[in-house]
């Protein structure tokens, strides 16, 4: 199969929608929890999660274009604050029902029966379920001009996560912890089997 | 464990890379192809790359501070294509060692055994072992001012993969083409069970 881009941007909407978001493959999935300045907790599924950075701690991601009311975004400008929670196959389901199409006045957390959890430092709730809960403050926001999107740039404040999930090297333990990946908007993935590879060094070559 | 800015920031530098590379969760993860002007052919790991939308149809990746010379990124300023190849377990440790710091005028196909494609249409190498093969040009360029890295855009030219890996509905069959994902620098991951899970409508609650 050889596509060129017109045979990309001929594609029925729906179809293409699915190949593009699909194409790259499966990466990290989180639930994104902010506050309005009302009080009205929202949560959200985010596919987009990057590392920036880990001094200062920095993460990023995508934000569709703001051509429809986007709660998420109108949160986290109202009181600079967000979490970043992940998914596990204990609470897939109602991971996912967050990504329903809610009114602003309704909390995602009480329609899916995810539970809110909060800490002194943070004004946007955590997803209390989660096994690694991260919270930020937004830092800077990039309009991508070739589709509106945003690339929005978060500071890490705060972390929780599991005592014994964290290795004597820094690394976390994500074969014990078991978050999912997602391709695309809808497809899960449980984590398989993983191996940790040495620094790659050019004259100590790993090839088998 | 709970953490807070200035304990993430009081880590042992090595372990604060580690951890904070780590917490997000296993991500996607790309070989980026590129050829300089002088025809030096550059290969190597990205574990950043975002989907930012399908009309047209962008991807987009994080790239360190230029405080080193960054051969990805002059390569792809000086021809404007470079292409994002999937990883699979058949040529892991391969793909791996081309993170190594090779010199500017050594090609990373070359040391690693990893094999150049071309075609037409890119002036950029794919790799002819990956199962998806996507062909971008350089669309954008953004500075994350909060640690110089770069978020670089690119639009999607080219697409070639495996002619029944692609469902009805557009899907690209990841559970068929088991490409890995990683966590952090060096812990890679294959594919556990998937599912498919519908839209979510606020009416047709799917939790269990």
């Amino acid at each position: 199969m050889h596509l060129d881009l017109d045979d990309i941007l001929g594609m029925d909407s729906g179809y293409r929608r699915h190949f593009m978001n699909t194409l790259p493959g499966p990466r990290g999935v989180h639930l994104l929890g902010t506050k309005g300045h009302r009080g009205v907790e929202n949560v959200a599924v985010f596919s987009s999660v990057v590392h920036i950075g880990a001094t200062p701690p920095l993460l990023g991601f995508i934000l569709r274009p703001l051509t429809v009311p986007r709660h998420t975004y109108h949160h986290m400008l109202a009181n600079g604050h967000f979490t970043l929670n992940t998914i596990h196959p204990e609470f897939l389901r109602q991971a996912h029902q967050t990504s329903a199409n809610y009114p602003l006045e309704v909390s995602e957390f009480a329609e899916t029966g995810l539970t809110p959890f909060y800490t002194d430092r943070l004004k946007a709730p955590y997803v209390a379920e989660s096994k690694v809960k991260i919270g930020l403050e937004l830092a800077e926001q990039h309009e991508i001009k070739s589709n509106g999107t945003l690339f929005l740039v978060g500071k890490v404040l705060e972390v929780l996560l599991e005592d014994d999930a964290v290795g004597e090297s820094g690394h976390v333990d994500h074969a014990r912890l078991q978050p999912v990946t997602v391709a695309g908007l809808d497809t899960y993935f449980e984590i398989g089997p993983g191996q940790r590879l040495p620094y790659a060094r050019k004259d100590n070559v790993l090839m088998v």
